[in-house]
């Protein structure tokens, strides 16, 4: 019942900190006979690596994975999939001089308060660098799932309050932002190296699909799929809101124009709409999943902030040291393997049902 | 792992249909010695039951409830709570009219989908209904919350777009849509009124606060006590979205306004500013803690809705029976029944970190 | 992750002390459409319920059964069943006189070094009146291993030193000790009266096999089949050991002789001796299951006791009430139940695996 | 919900092969600021490595262990510690002609009728190697135990048949076979190596006690502290029974002998007799606890065996590779770990209850 695991019988514990030896993961649950290759989890690990762009980290973390173990030649075995992605370039001098400070928006008073001794290094534990873990993970997941016919996408939807205008799935990966639309991706992308010229940082929102998902994944009552996929999402540092179809929108629609019609689509049950995003009663319906999620600012800025030291004296801080001014387009990656991890997840238990 | 449970050491697994023989709730990990009374559980459940204005389901059903174990005398032992609601008004035979058409908006579908067998009387366990057994396990959580100071309150802040204007804490149980404002609650009421005669339905949004929570609470990474929270809230029917503090706007907000900076307010660390909801790196932060979730329009309404049959013909369907014209007041109970039952669950699992 | 709760996919959560309102279970992961009867619960519910015989516990106690969720006509929905079990013939009064004092064997010293509280009505939860939940859950998991093809069936293997001779499966329900070997019963019975008579108690080995289990259930390496069996078994109250096949007197072999040869049976792959019980590495070789308890005589004695009360003064204890003088034959549709609950779980699990 | 994983809050989850690129473990819920060294594991480790005496496997590892994360400096932090151990010298090829064959007693058969796909390198995942990463794990908690006083030491109780005679703490690591007395040292050595020399191997028993441990450890009802540690110790490879205190001689007992009477000894409440092996009710009372395990033969032997090809033909085996004629000894440093993961997890999950 660890905190640092997710899954029920598609497993994955994670561990390792900002700027100690690495960051790993153990995943378990993987059917036996997948095809899986290194290739197949670095592809996704390099679309979260930082140091890629402009609007990103300049960390040179070239993140490559090694699986330790669970593999058998080319195909998993059932047994634990271990990957181990080492730190290279951690240059822990650079926290030196903030390790008594509490950097706000970032977990260095809260760790404190919840284990009395923290390590200041790259915000340890706490750091996004963690997701590495996650993303690679998700990589495993995503084989699982493409064996099923089931595909998780993502994008970034909105950075500081820039919206994307029409979706070209194709746009994606050709910009820095991850932006499905080429106008808005230069827009936000402008927007991004304006903050930092200002020593300041900004958020946005991230958008997930799935697509080829079967009806009837997720369980009721308080393991419903939305229920498990924003446990999974909201745990993503940074994310501070998650909403599933029509989600705070909803809230504001009568019940005849949010209800989703059923009809016969030659023999296969679907709805006419989708505002529930795939997902009915906790159950997904068989039509596409849609997830989004807030993300807010990135907390390291390089203008002055008041905070005070570990024994509580008023300080101001500046945040040196290599951060992104937006994650929001790292975060669609860890976005993914969390959804994609939960639908694993979803699809093996389901498994368990029949006549 | 039931899907029917939820928490780690403080635990709750319910259990019953709408229109079964009851429903009830095992509460387990709930320290020895807490006095609870059957007034304490009956309190809260008389909030969310149904036939209490004019605004909710006339279903006259008392919710009386019985502690069937956990207790000796007066206080709890340490050994599970067991509690037991019976149902006293069903109307089945509303029911028959439709048992081969799946309802829009309802988990009629994806039931039949992931069972292959639904009880269709009143929408079995997919019934809102379930969620008495969370108010009753909630009762319990707050009693042992009220033992460390901690207290988690509701209300409604939205329905159907009007928002709530000043709040006033002594006003939410005073009218039947549980605003803290006395004008907007007139407002939400009509709006109701009118939507139920249309034949329709409304949604809204629904805020808890937890005060007197101190720092240190929830689990790195995957058990954020804002993942849990998430996937608490997320996990009752008819909610959409979930979000803290910021939420989704502070995906617009700039770092440096939405970092929350640290001062020293007599010896104890706090923060001017509250944008991250109490949580931080997905730990309390000694804050409030705020979080909003929304809530989708009833699906039950006696407007013509188009669907299908069990076996795939075209239909239309106008839902009788009795229903809620906007669930959203009696939602309140439930969302602050979760957000207790996680915050316990926290609360106890820190105790385990010590010196 | 509650301690009252047993299982992965499917799981049994339980509550109830001996003299409070009941005792119940709620059983999850119930696959749907299983045929179900109060009628099939009943059954084992009387095997193990006291007064039926004059080596048992005089207490009166139908241990009548209701199904309160769960079901839908005679078939089970895939939600939560719930069963309650009223107590009927408490008399409380008996315990009056030792409620200060800690009953040598019994858990009364050490739920007070726990809990700073108890229950000392028959022992609240610590009695073993609590396995009549699991009974009733065993009951339930019988009827869905028959579903598959698999037999969980017990008997008294040894009291009070007196070994079963001859197995005949006709004869285990015809005599009061379970034995079945009518001689060996007689024997037992005798060596039981004895006891009773001298204001003592006995104990006994308790026997289980699993006929027509596939090979390939259990799990590596923690969840290991008789790892997950001796779990279970050992949370039986009165079991002090748990053995698999050659158990203990394997220790004692050499491996040419304990190792069990493969052979090929009509196309079936098999083993020519089954020394392993079953179980290899963990998992299931397709043989039949044999399991072995230990069951250690009844604490309840009328011979005078040493014992200090909870304030630790010295006192001697002679206990009245109504107990059973040798459990062994009662605590056989226990083991049953909690290899049959363990056995369903596996299965269930196992479904996840495919190509 | 990993089957890879064992513990609550205390918890560890493992992955690795025999003949992988190593095996690991992560351990999650370690306590912060706890001194933990490499050398504290690698001592422990060094007990159960092969290639140390003449009666255990002549493979070489070396077994050095990586600690890659949880620690800032020599203290944990209260993050997962992960931990790592390259496997050196891997002989596959030794394999390659048994590819295709079930070695008897082994977990061939089973992993292929469970995952259809099998690494016969040495075992794969089903190697007793498995178990170098339940020792790291184990040496984690051993240190935790220490700052509370708990003490977990193990001993070869008999091998082949051979009892030890008296017990003498000090001489357990200075024989090869881990027995407690020098006499039966020699015999049981004796006795290995004429087992070896005819290619055969012998089994034996292992006990744990466990001192310095408090009343109130362990949760009623089905995670008894004894079922538990069935489990944990069942879950090793080659255990076929655990018992605890009197164990299966408690069953020839009469209660007014097996009863521990209890007594006041300057104010702590203690019994007198310990024939409930430190455990009643399923919860520590405070005296030592004693627990055994029996280890069947080890199965790999050079005798030749009748076995079966993977597709069913009939064939003789006769196993040549590195292997170990009595696992016995190196068995008892696993208990060990097993038994410290599990009181470590009881003894944290019980600081959750407090007035």
């Amino acid at each position: 019942m660890s905190a640092n695991s997710f899954g029920r019988v598609f497993s994955v514990t994670t561990f390792g900190e900002s700027h100690g030896s690495g960051l790993g993961v153990i995943v378990d649950g993987v059917p036996p006979g997948v095809l899986i290759s290194v290739a197949d989890i670095q592809r996704e690990l390099d679309r979260r690596k930082p140091g890629v762009s402009d609007v990103s980290s300049p960390r040179k973390e070239p993140d490559r994975v090694e699986i330790l173990s669970g593999m058998f030649g080319e195909r998993t075995t059932g047994t634990p999939l271990a990957l181990l992605i080492r730190n290279k370039d951690t240059r822990s001098g650079d926290y030196e001089s903030i390790r008594d400070l509490y950097r706000p928006g970032h977990a260095d008073y809260t760790y404190d308060a919840k284990f009395g001794i923290r390590d200041w290094r790259g915000g340890g534990r706490a750091s996004g660098r963690e997701t590495a873990a996650r993303v690679a993970a998700g990589a495993v997941a995503k084989k699982v799932l493409q064996n099923e016919g089931i595909e998780v996408r993502g994008y970034t939807l909105e950075i500081a309050g820039i919206s994307v205008g029409k979706v070209d799935y194709g746009q994606i990966e050709k910009n820095p932002v991850r932006s499905p639309d080429k106008e808005s991706a230069r827009e936000m992308e402008e927007e991004i190296k304006r903050a930092l010229k200002e020593g300041d940082s900004v958020g946005g929102i991230v958008q997930v699909t799935v697509t080829g998902c079967p009806p009837g994944l997720g369980e009721p009552v308080f393991d419903k799929l939305d229920a498990l996929l924003a446990h999974a999402v909201m745990s993503i540092g940074g994310v501070k809101g998650v909403e599933i179809g029509g989600g705070f929108e909803s809230a504001r629609m009568r019940g005849s124009l949010y209800n989703d019609p059923f009809y016969n689509d030659g023999g296969r049950i679907r709805t006419s709409t989708n505002n529930c995003g795939g997902i009915c009663g906790g159950i997904s319906t068989g039509e596409e999943i849609v997830l989004r999620a807030a993300v807010h600012p990135t907390p390291s800025i390089s203008l002055p902030q008041d905070t005070v030291t570990r024994d509580g004296k008023k300080a101001q801080i500046k945040i040196s040291g290599r951060h992104d001014p937006c994650i929001v387009p790292r975060v669609v990656p860890v976005v993914e393997a969390m959804v994609a991890i939960t639908m694993v997840d979803c699809v093996l238990l389901q498994r368990r049902i029949r006549d």
